[in-house]
């Protein structure tokens, strides 16, 4: 824990927030910044910056916890998919570095989404610089 | 494995691709499509068709490869920071029905990096609603 943290503030009950569930090693509540209806952030409880910094354990359980309630608001909020979403770093959009996972359900009715698609996957890229990065990315695993 | 899915093929070899990482359970590959200098996406070898469909070992499987390929990224390309990111259901931007995570690199030189933030954070939402979706979600847990 960080004295400085929101996101640890948060998940020890310092700092107010809607929980949505509770485990050993993970906290997960409702953002108050929503880009749907039902928008929801897990967190896990020991304080890690990034995806970069967080340990095996910490993600494993975050990921399951974050599983389960993508399915459970699928059902609660008739959504008609959802979105994972991890931002590690600011130029990735992160702003509270504190990890967090994410959990945005989905609607055709754009009164309770108001997500933008982020890239355009129809535009192909360029294959020899693909197989370039790929294979220098390979060989550094 | 279903006879007419894309990326099963992939993870089969049947269809080719450039490889960056292989498990037992899971197959990381370059997308063709990238939405920045070196995204790659992360498979199950399983079939399954989204995050509401995945077991949960694959998922475990799938999220610890795809940390491990987000680091190594971030270090060969001098990446500024990374995206994750599961599209489950066309509502969600989902194109191809076999599970995969994205890693996406992301960098400050526009050159390599192409998404445009997907929904602006600083909207807050109501408070109201926020809490009652939240207390819906938690009660149906």
């Amino acid at each position: 824990m960080t004295d400085s943290c929101l996101f640890c503030g948060i998940a020890a009950g310092d700092i107010p927030s809607v929980k949505v569930a509770e485990s050993p090693s993970t906290y997960a509540f409702m953002d108050i910044n929503p880009a749907s209806d039902g928008h929801v952030l897990v967190i896990p409880k020991r304080h890690s910056r990034d995806l970069l910094d967080i340990s095996a354990d910490d993600l494993v359980d975050v990921t399951s916890a974050a599983q389960r309630i993508a399915k459970a608001a699928v059902v609660a909020f008739d959504a008609d998919g959802v979105n994972l979403l991890n931002c590690s770093g600011a130029e990735a959009w992160q702003s509270v570095f504190h990890f967090h996972l994410h959990v945005v359900p989905r609607y055709a009715d754009t009164t309770k989404d108001r997500l933008e698609v982020p890239w355009q996957p129809g535009t192909t890229g360029d294959p020899e610089l693909i197989a370039d990065l790929g294979n220098r990315l390979a060989a550094s695993l």
